[in-house]
């Protein structure tokens, strides 16, 4: 099985990279005060790692041969350190220090369903902990065991449950197992002209049962729907049998159990197969670019383009300081490019009387027959002119196809240079939007100064609804050399997550609760909320073997 | 307080009459042998009911009187008796024998949340049984407490908490209190300008708090969403406090409390407030009718619509008998009315060669502005008319208008008569629904065959959903003199149930489990879905003192 780096995000083969890319060094210089061109990998060599015997108990691995099979088994080391953490922040600083947790005893790869029910009885009757891992993306400690457990930790691993078992193409809908990553049931799904339409920032390395089990969203949301909505019907082995819920498309069973799997990250069962809505690959799909003259003006274009008949299939606005990243990260031009874009400044200022400091630049994208979309344009030309802003053709919509997927490899690139990258995500009403952009930035900023450190925050609004969007945070800062760097990092993303509490907005719109966000559930959801998901935990595991500790902490 | 009758749907004033409607009569005695013109009353007197004495406690009224004041602590005959039933058929039949169930012993009118919180507060203290209680209007056995229920039951009635409390016209929410009748919440948000767009068939009885705890659906949900979709927060007064829900357009934190409200049926807590969606009141709204030459045809038009660009407000479509039905309906026109009637026939058996026998009637509602609308139409007419169907215009479309909350009124008028009427609905993939219908239809003219009944089943396809629809049946027959009625049928409610379950649709698409469908909610939701879900309810209520036997069976 393929996995990304150990230490790192994404395939070997690929690391960032800014020489194509003039305007980035200087940029980042003067905001992060990081050097792009200096610094080199900071990463324990493997070999240097210390690995904690396995604890698995040879009548368990008796137990777990006899479920999936001699080869699917497996507690080496590099299997051991791949399957114990998720990508975040924290997870890529730790292991790189080689602070590994409380590595997985085993691996195991279920065949199938069945085999997936023999795993979990057997680590029941064992009383072995099973932490269900799909690409191991998560950024929100989804996947790490407790530092304390004392119970034999299986990393149940879904990659070979990687089929689309069926295509109904009356219903659209398809069945999918749970292990496919997104690449390869996209290509499943192409070969007979059908898409998910679900595009997280982390597609390449994640599965579609990740993506339930975190309440993922993705890039074309605004047109096929959350995971949550595009979800029709789940298979979960949990400790009560097999819950199988009907592809049906909308019912009134009390509440639903299909719903209490969306966002259980693996505290309820193990996911190992759904049926999703599917679509006709689009014929044709454009991403416009479009620029306003300020964050404020932008943000009521995006409530009113939501308001309207209109419906794009992204609506997505970068504020200031992100629109100068992008502008930065982009590669260099040969001379009519330059001549372009002096002219576009020159337009912009002088015509538009723009300020190019403020200007927020926005991505839109249209699907759908070729007058539909045309409609769709017309009538989101017409807010945005309304909001005065303008339209700047594919252009930039190519930049933005061209970078979706790439961005997680900036980190582990930074964190070579010491500096520290990560992104907080929230949702709010449209009403609340700005207040809690304003509150988020300040608290931020404040943050980096009472820190004394050089650092950097921007944002984007994606994922648009009826009452309200996502706002998606990045920010970066240079650890301060002699520095705990993620005491640091914890004074940040701390301010930042309670600026989203005082603004009425929510933990985290698209990356789950994990053990990273939990501090702020009892807020987010009131103490009643978290003792009905206490009770639902309680319930069907009594015994917390699945996934102990995440979304409620353990006692 | 204002109720509906004691012993039947609606208003005192307002009673079903067929003399304004020529056709039905005949149409009535030729399907299911009863005689419109013959008939009485059949209600027994309210005097000559039996109540059986209240076992409130004087401590536990004391409480109670702490909570809510004097004047809304009430335990009448007659507010006992209308509280302890739905408005089921079994509802109606047995109130009308004299059946009473197990009354409520007091029935409690909070006038706030404190106050609701101060009556769970004391009703756990004294370990009474809460049961909430919204406009009434339910069809499956939630409202009615445990025949054998030894503790004291305590009706708590919403209807004090009536008021949208407030508009956020730039998000386009309200947060408006439970007990809201329909047209008491859209009185106060149309003279805003705005409307929550949610029109059960119970519309005129029925209060948001009810649309929550049921999962409910309305007429012009494939526009405005279900009920599920258009509620963005909840409170809810629960055992473990007030559960208080962020008024966020998506969220990732862990599953959704939110969502485990959704269908709950009081079994969780009480629901005081809610913020849903609100629109603007739409500039135009037009109803057009269509006919198809058969059922099936129209199926596929309705499955192409909702694969295509156009998204209308309403998709409807009647089978061939509810189309006679409703043709049987219509209030008798003068002479220019019959003659364009005829005109009509010719054309449609003459030009498009259509059997009258098979034709269906569908209607198809369009919102928004002109050209938006306009748009809408000629994409769907173009689908309709590939399959072989025609536009009839607008005036079919008052008679949707006209008839769309009435029909509960019919059952009341045919029980005086001897016949028997009811409504099954379920959901299912496009892919199945022709076939779950061939099977409902051959399971319900089997079981009268069994019971020597005259019967009659009629259906319509209303709700749309990417991958699939609602289907609306209604199934009527005269029982047989000297029989039980009710135990005439279980048998056709039972055939017709398990139909469903056998083409992998579900129990309800939106009438909710209660004790009517909590039979098939395994089969359904499989045995793991019903251990989740009971895992849920022990947690949150283990002391069972929350609406049981709702839902999932007591023991």
């Amino acid at each position: 099985m393929q996995h990304m780096k150990w230490w790192g995000w994404g395939d070997e083969s690929t690391t960032f990279d800014h020489h194509d890319k003039p305007a980035l060094a200087p940029f980042v210089l003067d905001k992060v005060g990081i050097n792009l061109d200096s610094g080199s990998s900071k990463v324990i060599a493997f070999d240097e790692l210390e690995i904690e015997p396995s604890r698995l108990t040879d009548e368990l691995r008796t137990a777990l041969i006899e479920a999936v099979g001699d080869d699917w088994v497996l507690d080496s080391p590099m299997e051991r350190v791949v399957h114990t953490y998720g990508k975040s922040l924290r997870d890529l600083v730790r292991i790189r220090r080689g602070d590994l947790g409380r590595l997985p005893d085993v691996v195991v790869y279920p065949p199938d369903e069945d085999a997936t029910v023999a795993v979990l009885e057997a680590a029941l009757a064992a009383d072995a902990v099973v932490i269900p891992f799909g690409g191991g993306t998560n950024i929100s400690g989804s996947l790490e065991a407790p530092r304390g457990e004392q119970r034999c930790v299986i990393s149940l691993d879904m990659a070979r449950l990687d089929q689309v078992i069926d295509i109904d193409v009356t219903s659209r809908t398809a069945r999918i197992q749970a292990g496919a990553l997104g690449p390869e049931l996209e290509r499943q799904l192409n070969a007979r002209g059908w898409t998910i339409g679900h595009f997280p920032d982390s597609f390449n390395h994640s599965t579609l049962g990740g993506w339930i089990a975190t309440r993922s969203s993705g890039m074309q949301s605004d047109k096929y729907g959350d995971i949550a909505d595009l979800t029709r019907a789940v298979r979960v082995v949990t400790p009560r049998g097999v819950l199988a819920t009907r592809n049906v498309p909308s019912t009134s069973t009390g509440p639903s159990v299909r719903e209490m799997i969306l966002g259980s990250e693996g505290r309820l069962g193990v996911i190992t197969e759904a049926t999703v809505h599917v679509h006709r690959v689009p014929e044709n799909r454009t991403i416009l670019g479009y620029l306003f003259p300020d964050w404020s003006r932008a943000l009521r274009a995006m409530q009113a383009i939501a308001a309207s008949d209109a419906a794009p299939s992204v609506t997505r606005v970068s504020d200031a300081g992100e629109t100068q990243f992008s502008f930065a990260t982009k590669k260099g031009g040969g001379l009519a490019d330059k001549v372009q874009s002096l002219l576009l400044k020159q337009f912009l200022t002088r015509v538009k009387h723009f300020n190019l400091d403020d200007m927020c630049l926005s991505f839109i994208g249209y699907e759908g027959a070729p007058d539909h979309a045309a409609r769709q344009r017309k009538l989101v030309g017409a807010i945005v002119k309304a909001h005065g802003g303008i339209c700047v053709g594919s252009g930039p919509g190519e930049l933005y196809d061209q970078k979706k997927f790439d961005t997680p490899y900036i980190r582990d690139f930074l964190l070579d240079r010491g500096g520290l990258a990560d992104v907080s995500e929230t949702s709010a009403p449209w009403a609340e939007l700005e207040a809690l952009y304003d509150g988020t930035m300040a608290a931020a900023n404040k943050a980096f100064a009472e820190l004394g450190v050089k650092g950097w925050i921007m944002c984007h609004l994606s994922h648009s609804y009826h009452s309200g969007a996502c706002l998606y945070f990045t920010f970066a800062f240079s650890e301060t050399p002699g520095e705990d760097g993620l005491a640091q990092y914890d004074v940040v993303k701390r301010a930042i997550q309670t600026a989203f509490m005082d603004h009425g907005a929510t933990l985290s719109h698209h990356h789950a609760v994990g053990v990273e966000h939990s501090a702020w559930l009892a807020e987010d959801i009131s103490p009643a909320g978290v003792e009905m998901i206490r009770a639902l935990f309680d319930g069907v595991d009594p015994g917390n073997n699945l996934n102990p500790g995440k979304i409620i902490p353990g006692d």
